[in-house]
C-alpha cells in the first residue's frame, strides 16, 4: 500500500497518537509566557551537574523518566527512543538516555529535531514497527553558546539579530491506541541554501527551508492554510516570521491568520531580552509537548502543521566561509472526532 | 499489522531490494585488499577541495551522483536519502547533499551510521512510504583526526589499540522492486556503556554493544549464527573481535566460523600500517558497498549479517572524563531465491 501523499508527504491512516507529553526548562524559560505549561522547571540551569553538556543530558534523563512516569509506562514497554540535540555527537541526547535500556535510533536534524523525531515515531507506530515510542529533543543555552558561538564568560554582544537557544528538553509517547491527537501527515524538508552566511541570523537562513516544506505540504494534501487552527514553525523569530510570511504570500499562500512561531511564543519580547525570540531544538519541543499539546487535548485547538526549523551547519563550515544549509520537517497533528 | 519480532528485531515480508550501491574510497584504501571492489579510487585525499571537511562532503556528493548513474535513476525518482557521518552536526553528509533536491532524513550513529541508514531505509519501502530510498555513510581519516584526536602536522605516535579512520563514503538504494538481495530483518541496538573511557580503544568500548545487538538478532529470530554465511561487524578490529568472539562464546553463541569484520577486511595488517584495523562510517558502508554486494550479486554468499558499530562520545565528554557509550545495529540481508 503506498502511504506516499504527492511528492514529499506520508499519510498515515492508522492515526499513531500522541498519548503524552513532557517538558522540562530552565529558570528563563520559566519566567516566560508560557512558564504554567511546562511540566518542570529547574532553577539551576547546571541541573545538579558540573558542567552544561551534562547539564543537558541530565535534562534530557530527568525529562524522558517524567514522561514515562505521568504515562504509567515502563521502559520496557517503549520499542524505541528517537531523539536528537545539537550538541557535537547528539551527546546531550546519547549520555541522557544510555542508562534507559531502550533501543535507540539516533537523529541529527538540529533544531528541526522534534520534527523529524516525530514523522519516523509516526512512521514506525503506523506501519506495526512499534507499538510505543518515545521522540525526543534538547538543547541547552549554556552548552549551545560555548560550543557555537563564544564562551558565556566573554559577555559578548549579542546582535539584534540573534536568537535564545532554549535550555530544556521535550519528549512524547506515540502509540498504537489510547487518547490524544493523532499524527496525521508527515512532510519531510529538503536541504535548502540560499546562501546566507550570517550564525547570528538563522531566522533568514531558515525561513525559506520553512517555505519550501510548508508550500510543499499544501501542494500535496491539497489543503488550504485555514484548514489549521494554528501553524507552528520552530525558531525563526521575529525576523523569520516576516521573511517566511512575505515568501509564502508570493506564493500564493496567506498564513497571516494562523501562523505562529515556537521562538515567539516561548519568551516575552519586551521583558527577556532575547532579540529575535527564542532557538534551539527544545524551543519547539518544549512549546509543543508543554502548551500546544495542552491546547488540543482541551479542543481549544483541534489541527496544528508543527513545522520545527533546522540550520544545519557546524563552527568549522561557518569558520571556512560556508553558508548555512536548512531544513524543516512538518507534521499535521489533529483531534480525529 | 505487528511487524516487530522479538524485543528488539522487525521483520520485512514485502522484500525492500538493495538494487544497486556505490563506493568512493581515498589513495590508501584503494591500495588495500578490497581495492578492486571499490567504484571510485581517488588518489586525492582532499579530492580538490581546500580542506579536509569539504573533501568529504565531496565524496559524498561524488558518490551519491555515481549510485544514481549506475542505476540509471534520476533525483528525483528518489523519496529519500537516509544518511549521517562521523563530523559535528553532520556537516559531511549535509553539505555533500544539499545540492540534490532530495528529502532528507539525517541521522547520527556514529560509525553504525550504515546499519541504522539500511535499517531505516528498509522499514520506509517495505511498509510503503517510499519506493526507493538512497542510505549512504561517510568518513574521512583526516577530518576525523583533527576533530576528535590530534592535529595530523604534530605527527602524534598511534597506540598499538587505535584504528584507522576509512575515507570515503558508501551509498546504495533501497527499492520496493528490482534485483538484488533483500533486507529481511532489521536488529536495533540499544546503548551500551561498560565504562571503557579511552577513545584510542574503540574495540574495546563497541564490542559490548555489538554483543548485544546480535545476541538480541538470534534470541528474535530464533535463528542461529550458521544460518549466515558471513556474519560483519563494522569496525571492532582486531582487538574488538576477540572480545565479541570471547563474550558471546559465554553467551553460548560461537560466531568463530562466520564471523569477520569490515575494519579486518577493508587493511592488510602487515603493510599498511593501521595497527587494530579500519575503523569509521565509512569502513562498513564501503566495505558492505562494495565487497560483500559483489558477492552477494555472484551468490559467493547468500546470507549475510551486517552489524556496523559506533561509539558515541564526543571530544567534549572525552575531556570531561566520561565514558564512551556505544550502539549497534544489525541488518540481515539475503538472496531469496
Amino acid at each position: 500500500m503506498d502511504k506516499r501523499l504527492g511528492k514529499q508527504t506520508l499519510k498515515f491512516d492508522n492515526c499513531p497518537v500522541i498519548t503524552e507529553t513532557s517538558s522540562i526548562t530552565g529558570p528563563k524559560e520559566g519566567e516566560g509566557p508560557l512558564s504554567s505549561y511546562f511540566d518542570i522547571i529547574r532553577q539551576d540551569v547546571l541541573n545538579g551537574c558540573e558542567s552544561w553538556e551534562k547539564a543537558e543530558s541530565q535534562y534530557v534523563h530527568d525529562n524522558i523518566k517524567h514522561l514515562c512516569e505521568k504515562a504509567k509506562t515502563k521502559f520496557e514497554d517503549i520499542d524505541y527512543i528517537i531523539s536528537g540535540d545539537l550538541l557535537n555527537q547528539d551527546s546531550g541526547t546519547m549520555f541522557g538516555i544510555r542508562d534507559f535500556g531502550v533501543p535507540n535510533l539516533g537523529i541529527f536534524g538540529a533544531c528541526s529535531t522534534m520534527g523529524e523525531a516525530i514523522g519516523l515515531g509516526a512512521i514506525l507506530v503506523d506501519g506495526g514497527y512499534a507499538k510505543k515510542v518515545i521522540s525526543s529533543a534538547s538543547s541547552h543555552f549554556c552548552s549551545a553558546e560555548k560550543q557555537f558561538r563564544f564562551p558565556l564568560d566573554l559577555g559578548t554582544q549579542r546582535p539584534p539579530t540573534s536568537t535564545w537557544t532554549v535550555t530544556g528538553a521535550g519528549s512524547l509517547i506515540i502509540s498504537d491506541k489510547g487518547n490524544g491527537p493523532c499524527v496525521t501527515h508527515f512532510t519531510v524538508g529538503k536541504i535548502i541554501d540560499m546562501g546566507i552566511k550570517d550564525p547570528n541570523n538563522m531566522g533568514a537562513a531558515m525561513a525559506p527551508a520553512a517555505v519550501e516544506t510548508i508550500y510543499a505540504h499544501f501542494q500535496d494534501t491539497g489543503r488550504k492554510p485555514d484548514y489549521y487552527d494554528v501553524i507552528a514553525t520552530g525558531d525563526l523569530g521575529y525576523l523569520g516570521k516576516e521573511i517566511l510570511l512575505k515568501m509564502l504570500t508570493e506564493k500564493g499562500l496567506d498564513l497571516s491568520k494562523n501562523y505562529t512561531d515556537c521562538g515567539i511564543e516561548i519568551f516575552d519580547k519586551e521583558t527577556q531580552d532575547t532579540h529575535c525570540g527564542g532557538s534551539g531544538c527544545a524551543c519547539s519541543a518544549v512549546t509543543f509537548c508543554g502548551y500546544f499539546y495542552d491546547k488540543l487535548m482541551k479542543k481549544e485547538i483541534n489541527r496544528i502543521l508543527f513545522v520545527p526549523t533546522g540550520a544545519l551547519m557546524s563552527t568549522t563550515t561557518s569558520q571556512q566561509g560556508e553558508s548555512i544549509p536548512s531544513i524543516a520537517y512538518a507534521v499535521s497533528i489533529e483531534n480525529m472526532e
